[in-house]
């Protein structure tokens, strides 16, 4: 990231005609766009969503409130245009892409064995990284995937400890059976990989999914490419992980859209130290609470480039 | 507000593709707006922002890091468009009216007498009852006025109990010395204004402003043709509450858009049962705690309106 963008947005936020600090997270938001576009004064022109999908193996311990066939019903919804996600993204003006990962090929089942090959996981991380257009300026990245919510709490217990109770919720609503088959199938991935855990990318391809090692490689593009990026809920969190995990500043290009009310995200946003946007109450994935999010930080591009000067405007400053 | 246009809501919520109530509160404030609007498809063709701007006596007592000369230099500058709410109305595609009552004539200095008389408090009510355009689908409501977050903790004592240090902040930034004084004059008000601090209108009238006297005329306006409310920070709030004092569903259609960091919003929003919709340290006024929230509920309208049921999706429901 440009230090000298977000000092320079720094020091224009100053001169603007409110008093100092009063627009609260939104000149720091406008700062760390800057930085991390390397731009003094930051665009969003052009804000992208990914939504990766894929299929867990996993789902054969009765984790999901719903079967695995949705995965690829909701994906054509979202090819027709009716899912939160398709609305969302209308209304925040941003484009929209679905990236399917193998959905008639799941994962293995990670309670038996590697959830992923050495090289179905280099695929998956491989398209995420081709799915980041040129010219973007904001990266939304989400997920779908039937399962998903026990693949993220197995990934992030092994790359920060702690177990299936401590990392598993509710994810589409199941009840109090499928939430203990939940944690007892974590709990047993745990402990078949227990000797592959502390290297974060193995962690990913035995505990993970094709669509987690998508949001990966995007936001690994991300970083390398200089745009920021706006995570999702516990999986696309999750997901993206690894790269704190690879290094100490590895997401500082990243925020989190949405606290998710699946538990589990708000630990995971607070062994990240990030605080996010907003919370809503919202747990539906599909990238909607990096979507719900977006306006906020347009709302702070907006103020950043388009506020008059106390110079400007003839306005006195403070006494 | 309709009953059952709530109720349509949320029974077509059940039929949207998603898990039920993965959508948190984007669901619960789909059924607001239409309970309000009296629609079963809530819109928000219409979004207006009122920004009311008045003069305060009580300036006199050193209450305020700013001079009275910015409340007009402020308006100038909305005039011109080089505000933060220019910027945040422009980005959530809201129109914006400021409407100035009475600058070059403040209020008296409520320490000495009443604020304002009779025939001003009525008149600037008026001028807010007057100033919500007819076909108006979400109404938020701002203020600006050096001086006024004195005003607004002073009556939100009168309306809940407490005193100049329990209510009383920084504002634009006043420092130490400046906040023993603001907390010093609060009380000195109380303290003469005790006698009629149990009617929330003659409260509004002895401890309160025009500007907000505007917000309440406005407010109430809403209320009676079944507008939705978007409250701003603490004066925006303050200057409403009297209508939860006259009535205890009084304000039910207004919420609030953004927790402001001016110390004694939470505990109002507290006390009038309310949970803002977004918490992003922002203390400026305007009504940009407002329009920062308003994607939020084109983020909900746009959910509700746009998806596709399960049966329209072919998509799986729970097992």
């Amino acid at each position: 990231g440009s230090a000298d963008a977000a000092a320079a947005v720094a020091d224009r936020q100053l001169q603007l005609t409110k008093p100092p600090g009063s627009l609260g997270r939104l000149e720091s938001l406008a700062a760390w766009l800057a930085r991390w576009q390397g731009r003094e004064a930051p665009l969003l022109n052009r804000v992208v969503i990914l939504v990766f999908a894929g299929n867990h193996g996993v789902t054969a311990r009765g984790v999901s409130a719903f079967p695995s066939s949705v995965t690829a019903q909701m994906v054509a919804n979202f090819d027709s245009g009716g899912a939160a996600i398709n609305q969302l993204a209308k209304a925040a003006r941003a484009d929209l892409t679905v990236v399917p990962l193998d959905l008639d090929r799941p994962t293995a089942d990670f309670t038996e064995s590697p959830a992923m090959s050495e090289a179905d996981f280099l695929a998956a991380v491989n398209a995420g990284y081709a799915a980041v257009p040129e010219g973007t300026d904001l990266l939304c990245l989400g997920e779908m995937g039937i399962g998903n919510t026990t693949t993220a709490a197995a990934l992030t217990a092994a790359l920060f400890g702690g177990d299936g109770e401590h990392w598993a919720g509710r994810g589409t609503g199941i009840d109090d059976a499928g939430l203990k088959r939940k944690r007892e199938a974590i709990d047993a991935g745990l402990d078949r990989h227990q000797d592959i855990l502390a290297d974060p990318l193995l962690a990913a391809l035995s505990l993970g999914g094709r669509e987690l090692a998508g949001i990966f490689g995007a936001a690994l593009a991300a970083r390398i490419r200089g745009v920021p990026v706006l995570l999702d809920g516990f999986v696309s969190t999750a997901a993206a992980a690894p790269l704190a995990k690879l290094s100490p500043t590895g997401l500082d290009h990243a925020i989190i859209g949405h606290s998710s009310a699946e538990a589990g995200h708000w630990r995971l946003a607070e062994a990240l130290g990030k605080v996010p946007l907003v919370d809503l109450g919202m747990r539906l994935g599909e990238a909607s609470g990096a979507a719900v999010a977006i306006p906020i930080l347009r709302a702070a591009v907006a103020c950043h480039n388009g506020m008059a000067t106390f110079a400007e405007a003839g306005v006195d400053n403070k006494d």
